[in-house]
């Protein structure tokens, strides 16, 4: 009935942190997110350039930023905010893949300033960004393939999605760029979110490497790299597999061999712009419960809401629960954990098998380290939690503080008020 | 094809506020927030006690409150953050219902310190109240009728619902409280949210004068007020009514005649706790035109995003757009409006039909005054926006400012790698 999820910590080391640090707080994996770091990087050590540009958006910390750059990976940046986090911790120039849709020109200028890779979203942004900015001496494209491939169930089809050129207008984008004086290309496509079935990924690369080729050869342009986009996903559930990245990376590599290297692009520098798989499996949410309720249903209530994790309560989203200490236990009650938001979809589990939780059990929520803090609010005057960082040898390094009455009152004047 | 839907302002106006602050920006109508407090109060005001107290999660500005107190109304709060806010502008005591559910004691020995009256959600409370706060002369029960009643289509079946307490424990509760020394008593539920159809309220009415006549004649406690909670709807869509407030105070008062005065009850207080209805109408999200798209369907993109109003992508929900200057053009355009996150339901409107937009063009969002702004996150970087109140004699008043990068990392700390 239930099946358990390993903690790459003990019991005892996290009711020790629950004893020094308020609950609830977010506890990151410094250890495991190196080593999935080295494993994707091993996975595609065959190309020479490979780069994996972390989406800043999953896990915007950085401290966790810093830990993964020292690991060889880049920032892949939507906004101002992540760029100036990126450029914090001194990932700059070409570590730096700007990606972002329907952009303002300061945001463009501040990516072109650190000398970011910029991709665009649109073929109208060629000249926005011409005209507001000026041009770079190099440039990418996303490429939204519509009706001709499937999305993901996540993602949704290609074809209502907001993002990226069809073909027709890449091909009429290159030319314009070459034109332009633009020298060095690149071509970016995302097309997936939280895929784990890792064939997904190497027919995404069929895609890119066969239209660059059509690109290169049509247009005269060379184009320098492929950006495959991120959406490597995790197994939020314990009976699901982890997409097998020695698998996913000889595929890539073998259609390398057979597309791109016959064309004569080689060498043609690889790149991904995972978040969830670097980050998500290595965070978890440490709550704590503090009420039972039996009406209709049964109810765990916990010290954390939708405020600190809103994918259950947004997507519906699975994420397991061990209560600590009770690993072993029988997980014969069906409750929902619910958090104290006024929002009844402030649930983090729906009829889930659980031991006996008692008031003051520690429930930790798992693969909360991507998507989880960074999509948090403030409704119902709910405050973000602290984050963590758990050291390779043990300690535990506060990386954000929580949120105080004071964070959440930072926009109001209450000056007249005080007067009266 | 398309209906309009009027604005309390002209096209001129707004247009110079636009001139004034940078887009995006809420706009608030106080003289329309004022009026419709009144009326809801005239249509109760055959109830000498009825209070409206304002839900304080759909606009939580205290700038907005105090003009809400002025008018008469008090504040529901469900967190210390909104008692506090309530506080600051002279909202104390029982002009404050606090409810919450999954409650802790320090947000209980906030709102009892505040004089508040407390509403439990749950049974176990009581004790959780008693031990670690200390009843309060005053108590107050959420009823959840379960399956004995149909939710409405927003809040969903009761019976699936996280709040409140059965029949059988509301008797066994009052009979705790009396027992306990408790002097005064009230009774809640809230059923419904975002419902257009008055007849429900009334429905509701029925319910909770029927449960506080038998509790009365059964515990011998008297049931001071009923609060029938707030969930009145708002026409979001231009072809849809607004309640009609009179119709509904009146079916409440004919049940009253029938149900209450009959049974001895008389006076028994009449509260709600409504938040959409009062604000939600009078508050607009002001963005700009920034782009065009045209790939497999057709974008406007806009500079604000999800981060200012999360109703239409996490919800689907429908809000009206005016593009100003253009109200009677043929709206003969099929366009998703669209925002600048990384998300594909980072959408205002599908396949909505517009006029010809062209970038600058102002889009006025109607029906965002409430749980507009607050539910807003900075997920990818993005920053919440200011809000502005045009006075009743049409001078503008900031009453939030903008975010800046600094308040999005107003809880990191960066020193470790400005010393590198």
């Amino acid at each position: 009935m239930s099946i358990a999820k390993p903690l790459p910590f003990s019991a005892e080391t996290i009711a020790r942190i629950a004893s020094e640090y308020p609950t609830p707080f977010y506890l990151y994996d410094e250890r495991g997110m190196r080593e999935t770091s080295r494993r994707l990087l091993k996975a595609f050590s065959w190309n020479p350039h490979f780069k994996e540009y972390f989406a800043v958006k999953a896990t915007p910390n950085p401290h966790i930023i810093n830990l993964l750059k020292e690991e060889g990976l880049g920032a892949d940046c939507s906004s101002l905010p992540e760029l100036l986090l990126s450029e914090s911790v001194g990932i700059t120039g070409e570590d730096i893949m700007f990606t972002s849709n329907n952009t303002l020109a300061h945001e463009y200028a501040a990516a072109k300033k650190l000398g970011a890779i910029i991709n665009l979203d649109d073929i109208t942004h060629i000249d926005y960004l011409r005209e507001g900015v000026g041009l770079p001496d190099i440039l990418c494209f996303r490429y939204n393939p519509g009706s001709a491939r499937e999305g993901n169930v996540i993602i949704g089809k290609p074809e209502e999605a907001k993002y990226g050129f069809t073909e027709a207008q890449l091909f009429e984008g290159y030319r314009k760029l070459r034109d332009l004086g633009v020298k060095r290309f690149g071509l970016h496509t995302m097309v997936a979110s939280n895929e784990l079935n890792g064939d997904f990924f190497v027919e995404t690369a069929r895609m890119v490497f066969d239209l660059a080729v059509r690109i290169s050869k049509e247009i005269g342009v060379r184009i320098e790299f492929v950006n495959l986009g991120g959406g490597i996903g995790i197994p939020y559930r314990p009976e699901q597999k982890p997409v097998d990245l020695d698998v996913v990376g000889k595929g890539v590599k073998a259609l390398y061999d057979q597309i791109v290297v016959p064309a004569g692009l080689d060498p043609l520098k690889v790149f991904m712009e995972n978040g969830r798989m670097i980050t998500g499996p290595h965070g978890f949410l440490v709550t704590r419960a503090v009420h039972h309720k039996h009406i209709y249903r049964d109810y765990v209530g916990v010290d954390a809401c939708m405020s600190n994790l809103m994918r259950p309560g947004m997507y519906g989203a699975y994420h397991h629960i061990t209560v600590l200490g009770k690993e072993s236990a029988p997980h014969d009650r069906i409750v929902d954990v619910v958090g104290s938001l006024c929002e009844n979809n402030d649930k983090f589990a729906i009829n889930r098998p659980l031991p006996v939780v008692e008031r003051g059990d520690l429930l930790v929520i798992h693969d909360a380290g991507a998507h989880g803090h960074a999509m948090g609010f403030q409704y119902n005057g709910k405050l973000r939690s602290a984050e963590l960082l758990v050291r390779p040898d043990g300690s535990v390094k506060k990386i954000r503080r929580a949120e105080t009455v004071d964070d959440y009152f930072a926009t109001l004047d209450f000056s007249e008020f005080s007067q009266k």
